[in-house]
């Protein structure tokens, strides 16, 4: 048995300006940036959301941009199994998450749990 | 004086079997799928998210599909003025709402407040 939840969603945009990108975005949502340290602060700037209730990046990206949802699991393969079933495809793995394409084109990610009340909100599959 | 805040996404697909759309985001998100009456039934179903953090519909779409984002507002125009001068452009109108582009490229729309906790949480703008 695992679990899994949506935890948020990643804003993806095609820019040179990863600080202008999350500054329009910080505004917009009401959601003030983040920088985060090292490596991936070059690429990804975190918003606060004020209610908590999701996770919220955006990143610096060379496809189209777009937004695309994240799911988190305790355990990242029998996850994306599980949404094989249901009809989506793998695209690639980056590190230790998935790239996924949904039946209807979206692309989305399954993440490792990142999120504080995983373990007591997230669902479980048999 | 306005509010605002995000209050949750659509994941707009470009299908002919509207019901197969949701049953595959509704299994995969956790989300138990709700039809709507009427009209409103023919392009939308409703996620029920168990935390009830965000609105989550899916959508019947002509356009590829994607996922976008809907920002909620007791005055749409005032708040559509705020994003027009953080860089959006308006798309157009449909019905109470507004479709924007962001500078980053993504489409989003601008919607009446709906949820019960605006009042209380939603962002003030000068």
């Amino acid at each position: 048995m695992h679990k899994s939840r949506l935890c948020g969603f990643i804003i993806d945009c095609q820019t040179e300006d990863l600080g202008a990108a999350a500054a329009f975005w910080a505004e917009a949502l009401g959601m003030p940036a983040q920088a985060l340290p090292g490596a991936e602060g070059e690429k990804y700037v975190r918003l606060d959301d004020p209610l908590a209730r999701l996770h919220v990046e955006v990143q610096k990206v060379e496809h189209p941009s777009r937004v695309h949802l994240d799911i988190e699991s305790d355990d990242v393969e029998a996850e994306v199994r599980r949404l094989e079933a249901l009809g989506a495809r793998r695209v690639r793995q980056v590190g230790t998450w998935w790239v996924l394409e949904a039946p209807t084109g979206q692309r989305f990610c399954v993440v490792r749990a990142q999120s504080a009340g995983f373990d007591r909100e997230a669902r479980a599959w048999p």
